[in-house]
């Protein structure tokens, strides 16, 4: 099975994909996932999620603008989702930058069965135990080695960790996998970082190894950016070009181009 | 009075159209309100949504990110434009695809009179209680005739139902109107349904048949579509294109193209 | 000192900004900050907002979509922000439209030690205490002299009054400057003066003068709207350019074209 493949089958199966994210992202990662070409869901309400969840493929947390309300339903909702079977991508965003974040990512960790868990090494290196700094939700990755970091977070979680930055490395513990592609005007755009974990989430309801998943998504994602950097005149552009390039990617060119090793 | 006449009204008049909408859209349906001419206000706090729908022309009520104080304000705002005599639009968005959308629909309907419910196929269907599919907010829609749908909703409710999808239909219960402009990269971002009431409301604001008033505005929304399409490369330019299209429909354009019949 | 000078430093400092910003514009003022070369980051619960502020280099306070939990949180930010010494911008958007909006900005300059004030004219003057009229979030400008008002907030308030126009007016209670950059695109994009406030906050956090700081700002991003409304088409691509801009303006280009007097 290649990146291409999934990409293909998840054009054909359009998955609904149900997100609980932030208020700074929620047009972002709803756009970017229907630009792929799987279907997203927004509901946050307690009211709601657990039925929400029971109609969708893939379930995405994203703890960016969080308050108690929303901590619970995302635990409602992960928890539902464990039940039914389907895949759960976290996104920490901020952990590290507060207690409340670090606090609520863990707790995440701990009461749901996460798949993916989807961050820059400043926040994965925050949940390890690993020395980093954070700022806000931008993190100035140490001098740590992220496949490590990568490989260390997948042990200590059980999960898949997928650590982003220049070069992304993702890891179940065992096998780790560097992904190549991207640009560095995603830096530029707020929700880049959020949209990985979305674009996570909806190769997640396609391929059942997280790990593949997880590696297809970021090289799709990073293609894109390419695509998008190649025509755009700075970040305005760039972003809305990133749209159009998801749209765009073939599965033929995601195969030929993915620098997955 | 032509599409084109009420477009050029509203231009002048500018009305204030007030907004409870979701998260996911609230930039996008503010910035389509603006583009067309008219002014938006978002306002969802129960300690000023009656003063703010004091000032509006019109009331837009979207349930595409509903909790229990969001709903609550939804009653009262629509309740306080019914006793100043404003018109609402509702857009039910997501009703059959959990209870507590399609119940939260229902009540609003059945406390708030509602002068259009601007919904898809498969939202408009579950509240008349036809069988529909329903997949998060997007519907696959059965093969019901669309028309029929509009003019079943239309009676069961007593508002001017419009249901969009390749063709729009609109219907008073007794007159049913159908439009025909459009583009199928509305498909490809989120929250178009959204745009659509809300720039129904606009014309709301400004034409007093709401049976004619929903159907401008559809065509005003399709023909920017169709503007949009002619020069976007996918679903993000698209988006942005969109805007410049709305901002530069005039009304010789919107009353020559508009395929209302 | 000049405002190239204080843009030079800031792309080299990129100090974190933490903005507690309506649900409308968020998406968009942390792209504007991030554009212009700093970091955002947005926060708004009561368990973290005391520490985001400790982290931070300037507090953006905006009242866009109020309601008592955030009002609350952006009080104890505030206090946070004056106990470590940082500048807090607030954009009262909305004041005068709202007994809410109008009480909630007045308690704010009450309880918290306001850097710059920045709104449009109808805002500031219905703070003040003058008559204007207000529609929204949008103000039609009675016919006061726009430099006397920022003289007159900036008196009442103890606070640099930046009111926002066709041209700007910023002044101490002392001394008054106008700035003359900008487009009248702006007014076809909803979140532009929330941007302008988020701009604000950052050019604060680079630079001690107040005064100064609110100008520079304006004048940056006045003439990024210059810039970009040079290659639009219309708000949806003047948006998207508008981000170019402020990512390509120079030192250089800023202190050459900013008209500050």
């Amino acid at each position: 099975m290649s990146a291409g493949s999934t990409l293909a089958r998840l054009r054909n199966q359009r998955p609904l994909v149900h997100q609980i994210t932030n208020y700074v992202v929620m047009n972002e990662t709803a756009n970017a996932t229907l630009a792929l070409g799987a279907l997203p869901v927004m509901a946050h309400a307690l009211e709601e999620v657990e039925e929400m969840v029971g109609l969708a493929s893939a379930l995405v947390i994203n703890i960016g603008t969080l308050s108690p309300p929303w901590v619970e339903s995302m635990l409602v909702a992960g928890r539902a989702a464990n039940a039914r079977g389907i895949p759960v991508a976290l996104d920490p965003v901020g952990a590290g930058a507060t207690r409340y974040r670090t606090e609520t990512a863990k707790r995440l960790l701990d009461e749901v069965d996460v798949a993916v868990l989807r961050g820059n090494a400043g926040e994965i290196a925050t949940l390890v135990g690993v020395d980093a700094e954070v700022r806000g939700v931008e993190s100035i990755a140490a001098g740590t080695d992220r496949a490590e970091l990568a490989r260390s977070a997948a042990r200590a979680f059980g999960v898949v960790a997928s650590v982003t930055g220049p070069v992304d490395h993702v890891s179940d513990g065992e096998r780790t996998l560097s992904v190549a592609n991207g640009h560095e005007l995603l830096a530029s755009v707020t929700g880049t970082g959020c949209m990985a974990t979305a674009i996570t989430g909806c190769f997640l309801a396609t391929n059942p190894s997280a790990l593949a998943a997880a590696a297809e998504a970021l090289a799709a994602f990073g293609l894109a950016a390419e695509d998008a950097a190649a025509v755009a005149s700075g970040p305005g552009t760039f972003h809305a070009a990133l749209y159009d390039a998801l749209f765009s990617l073939t599965p033929d060119s995601l195969d030929e181009r993915a620098r997955i090793a």
